[in-house]
């Protein structure tokens, strides 16, 4: 019995782009005499007399324009909207007085609720009203898709980008979220945005896709109520005997099928934010967890959860060692040697560039010999010892220690993906999420910048 | 594939209820002796190092324990949060001052958030961690609707009460909110609260609200994703020719049902809140137009959309100028003569009472032509004369002036049902909704305190 | 996307009935002057050239005509199709001869299909139609309900009611049945209709379903594709520790409800076919069977799957033997002399009927204790011995007792409901089913007539 | 709460092959020394004591045993059936003979019964068991594909294989089937079958079957309840204006999308059957009445329904025609001259042949100029004339002639794909569905031989 409303009263975004007429339009790259105009319809919409509809409904018109507008037009757009439509200084002033010489606790209060109106700038007053049109929600999640690149070198821009990343932050709250598991009977159209958004590991074909949601694997996706053709973000997982140490295996296509009934491990091989638009506001976290709880209800057998993650900052904070001249420190006397002997005896810096820069090199035994001692250690030490601030420098490994996993294992010749040999050396890592240890670590990291890691590892550093 | 996710970690405040041990628990009315461990929790719940889900979690344990307490227990549990968990001043100040000291823009900015941040009262940062447990909205607004009347007369707890409205009014944005339409194939369930809800013309038995499901009536309802088995307000339509008179006949079991496609007028006749807990969150406007928009799409014979609605605070009011020694001058001579005549020669003001004070009056003939004149012309006074600020004293009167309806008709011994005559003498006023003219008389009545009525209606109250 | 069909071109039955208008109507009664009418249009159903299409058009005229006509009109209608649309004699010896005078395998296995063919009479073909209609399906067996009474004493229409059972009984074959769990989620109009069709122990308001659909309590439902909205056949179940003993007590409304985790019996209390046009069509062997089988896979704790049944020819039967003078070879000699006793000293088997037709006599303990071993010894003997042909006379106790159930315990002061005072003298029956020997049960019943029951129920009969 | 059961009781066919034991099993072959032990369980199927619950056991126990054989054991199997289970000439004879003797209608009826039940071969009775079972219908049908084949040269399987049509076209009754409407919003489980099923224009990718779920293309399948997930047929339908003439362009990827409000015609331009175990089970003729229907409903705009179709049957016959030698009554004289002209003088037979068999012909101007007025009378002539008994020779003229449609138009190099020239020398011909002459086209053709043709086709023909 739900009901399909398309408001003919509020216009919906999603006809109105197939040519809906509006009183007024601009030109598409707002040129200087168009934007009185468009002030005079921002105008409109905030502070207009008529019912919320009628204000939603002049909404739908802005938006409208604003999807008719070419890339000049919608920076502009977002110009005059951050350069102008920010917090009103008086009326923050006239708040803190009203505060200051408020005489009662009733007066008080009204003056912080004035006060804390003040401070939301309209610009964000007008965005909220998207949220009840038709497509409203995901049309301010694109507009953020354009608004991010905009923003980096703008401090108007950057502050109105922090103030609608808050704002989806609060229309996407955990809570809103409703988890699915997605299969092979899940509709095309949405396996087809699957293939578009996986980021980590390219999904090649149908088959190749058909094949990562066979009986032994499983896809769980995020989404939200007011989107809900489209996944926020999706996890993929692969059911198997012990811990998974190489990704062109557990993605072959040609592997037969295990039964998930005997599986042990649960191995979250990739993880995809689908919206460029949502950067910033974390679910990943929440992501884990709950597909963990939910397969150890459903797969009692399922005793060990653990990544299987590319370390993606590792070959550029190499090269930048190697650049910065520290690279002879980087060896050990004798892998110095080693690496010199296989590279026509090239100082060892630039025989480990030399060699990694050969294609294949993985499948040559020698190189990949000389090779493996030095990288799994510089990989070890990069992941412990080398931080952004207080926390960990790979992005990666940031985002699974401050959900509270352990830095488990690193692997040798885990990716030769072109992909994972450019920027993790063909290094990967497990991220072991113990349910009964999460807590602990996540607090020693965040806390403590402590991070967990597995003896092994932290031995292998040490080297 | 939509996943029933009870959350093992984050735990479900409903399978609680069942008894789910926790370490730690408050006797039922909340002694001074239990209210540090209280504190403590609180303060673990706001502060605790550990992830979003042990914060979570934590708050789960607090729902439990108040939902554990008695009324006492739970009154003292509220005053806590609202007395000691408000805004910080220093908190506050510090933000004020560090805007003020501010150099840049981007300083100003932070200082700004910062600012805001400091404004937000710790308890509603607390309250907002239900949001993602499993019935944590529900819990909200049922402790809400606990915390309403506990606020009347208590500044604290009217704050904490100004707040928690406005957390609820952001997250039961019309946006989130699907329109159903609901008919006899709706679960029992369901339909069982639709009897217990209704706040208008009671529905006295399943029969009753199957008569109301009828082909020729409809009952459309808004739901919110977090609450999907609760209604939150519903409105109950009937199809017929001609604006309905009189509520008795067309709520009448046994007359025949109509056609819906040849009807020319939807009549709402019923416009019940179904959640204490979120009074003062008005989505009851949308709700009409929505409905008026569907129907009208659906029924393309249907030209005229009206309510049939009480007047409840007319008697009130009438009473309070009678008792007020006014009464004398709201009647003409001739009303007054009339009036005694009947009334065994009681001066008009006494004999009005008098006349209304006798059981079925309305069926008395000549009692019933007597009142007519006057109770009609006082009625129409009333609604369009008699003002609370500066708008509408009658508040259903105010809910369908603001929402742009035009007062069209009154009518006379249209609902005689004890309620009925009560509250409103027996009276009952069509407001129109004429979807070309909403804007301009929202406008008129919110800008300028004009009431859109029929002539006949000023005629009415001229005379 | 199930697409609801109303095809323009077959015409539906349903809306036919809201007055679609057709060429030819027939007078209500179906007057001699207008059979003749009736015949053409049968024959052009049967015999007309054009597609399936055109057929069931045909086909659904002439159901609309049924529909139209009055009792007397329905009746003559069935008269003319069960004697002139039955198998055509020369047909069939045509068949027969052409079968004994093949020459070859081809020719025999040709002349069998249309001797089949020959034997199925062209009222079944006429009939088969009605498969392909919105609401067909339902029409026929509708049909079938008001054919069967007049079928009683008539040779024709008692053959032509033979033929529909086994054509429903294809079409309602267990393979195409689906089994659901109705809840107190299920739409009021199915739930009403459970409360219309209940037969065994009447459902008495909407609270009193809502009490059987309690945690502590299961409802079943066999449901067919072509008419998704009917029960066919439904099974009450009370989920209760050790096997219930009385029926008031079960559906006491009063009484807490159990958790069904708790429950190590299944204690099935009714079983009502909801389609009097499916009579003789079985499906409550499978049912039982079924439930059963979900029931003990969802919840592992439930070891006994009893039923709690009437003995509804026990009275009867007991006042034949007193009728026929039998009535004091019933008892023993001190049996006899208790009732006479507390009976003014009539002989024993007026006596018997005297205590019996008292009202409320089983609250006055002096007849309770005299009367509680004759009809407890004559309740056994009436289950275990008496027969109808070789089989159990009594109809519940044969559908249990073929189904492969054991006669397990008689119980005293079971069900002093009316009904259960009136025809099983206030005992009740359970019936266990014990899947390890269901299939032992039933062939010993089935095919040597051999009772399966508790030693304690032989015995009681034997003493 | 539609329940998903697979009863523990009768066995689940599809867990069965994943490995459930059962006490006894065949060799792959199902060598002589076998098949002593499948008599003895077909045996135990049909005519074991035992409720109907366990034959069915018994009968999913064949099933589990007949898919663990090889082909070699399986037609082994197959011919058991047929021979050995066939009608019980005692059985019939005896029947024949009670209905003779019967002295009554009542007993005459009996006999008729009892000789209808004789003439049911047991082979039928046992498959008849598989319709209770998971997955036991769609076993049947991949049985019977796999009989039809084995059935053609031998007189028991096609008897049995005539018997096992009969049975699934009750089953399998067009009032049992759904239509649904197919977008890409359906499961890629789903869709996938479609690429798998087509069998008109292959469907050569994801994308390309994306291209024929577009916003101005249809999809429509019929679908039994017991077997949801299988389509039955499915016909492919493309809006567009004006009646398409060429298939390569209605396919093209690359071609933009129009709006389906404006189109007026709809081609249905590819039926196909997907269950080859259906094989003579007809429900084409429904799908396209009902799709038209439907369509014509929601696109009121539509004006025309035709298809566009290929003539498979031509090429073959022309080459017969050439083969038997009298390839030369079929050109004009103007023509012969022309075809020999650009084919190097060979007799104009041979020319036409040699012509056909050059690769590309189509885009070689010349040949085609001399080609057309050939192969388009010939086409015309050919579907117009040429006959199988009575009938249209080319199956797919029969096929939408016999549904009432009109041969249109015949198109010229409409169809150039590989097997479009192979099979019908790239013609392809719209058949026009006028829904107010489809009953009257029927009948012509079935009735008289009749085939309704536009007056062009005719002349066509004639020239």
């Amino acid at each position: 019995m739900r009901l399909e409303l398309f408001d003919r009263t509020l216009g919906s975004l999603k006809r109105a782009l197939r040519g809906r007429s509006q009183s007024w339009s601009l030109a598409p790259d707002l040129p200087q005499s168009d934007s009185d105009l468009l002030r005079q319809r921002i105008d409109a919409c905030l502070g207009a007399p008529g019912g919320e509809v009628s204000a939603r409904a002049r909404a739908a018109e802005l938006g409208r324009a604003y999807l008719a507008l070419n890339p000049t037009g919608r920076e502009r757009f977002l110009q005059i909207l951050a350069n102008e439509y920010g917090v009103v200084d008086a009326e923050v002033e006239a708040a803190i007085t009203a505060r200051r010489t408020a005489t009662d606790d009733v007066g008080r209060v009204a003056a912080e609720r004035q006060l804390r109106a003040a401070l939301l700038p309209p610009s964000i007053r007008l965005l909220r009203q998207f949220n009840g049109l038709p497509q409203g929600v995901k049309f301010l999640v694109d507009l953020r898709a354009e608004l991010l690149p905009l923003a980096r070198g703008d401090a108007a821009l950057k502050a109105l980008d922090n103030e609608l990343r808050e704002l989806l932050a609060s229309w996407f709250d955990i809570g809103f979220l409703a988890l699915e598991r997605i299969t092979w009977e899940a509709p095309a159209a949405l396996l087809e945005k699957l293939i578009a958004y996986e980021a980590v590991h390219e999904i090649r074909s149908w088959h190749d896709l058909k094949n990562r949601l066979d009986s032994d694997r499983r896809l769980y996706a995020f989404f939200h109520p007011s989107m809900p053709d489209e996944p926020l973000i999706f996890v993929q997982v692969a059911l198997v005997s012990g811990i998974a140490d190489n990704v062109q295996a557990l993605l072959d296509e040609t592997a037969p099928s295990g039964d998930p009934e005997d599986a042990d491990t649960a191995i979250f091989y990739s993880i995809s934010n689908a919206q460029a638009g949502l950067a910033g506001v974390s679910f990943g976290n929440f992501l884990i967890k709950r597909v963990a709880d939910h397969l150890s209800r459903n797969l009692p057998n399922l005793k060990t959860f653990s990544t299987l993650s590319p370390v993606p900052g590792f070959r550029a904070w190499l090269d930048l060692q190697l650049d910065g001249g520290e690279g002879e420190a980087l060896f050990t006397a004798s892998e110095a040697q080693d690496l010199s002997r296989i590279a026509d005896n090239q100082p060892p810096g630039l025989a480990l560039r030399t060699l990694l820069a050969a294609p294949g090199w993985y499948e040559d035994e020698a190189a990949a010999a000389a090779l493996k001692p030095v990288l799994m250690r510089l990989g070890a030490r990069y992941l412990l010892e080398v931080k952004r601030g207080d926390l960990a420098h790979d992005r990666v490994a940031h985002f699974h220690l401050s959900n509270g996993a352990r830095l488990e294992r690193i692997n040798w010749l885990a990716d030769t993906s072109e992909n994972g040999l450019r920027q993790s050396a063909g290094l990967m890592v497990n991220y072991l999420y113990d349910l009964s240890e999460i807590d602990k670590n996540h607090e020693a990291y965040t806390g403590e910048n402590r991070i967990a890691a597995a003896s092994a590892v932290r031995r292998l550093a040490r080297d």
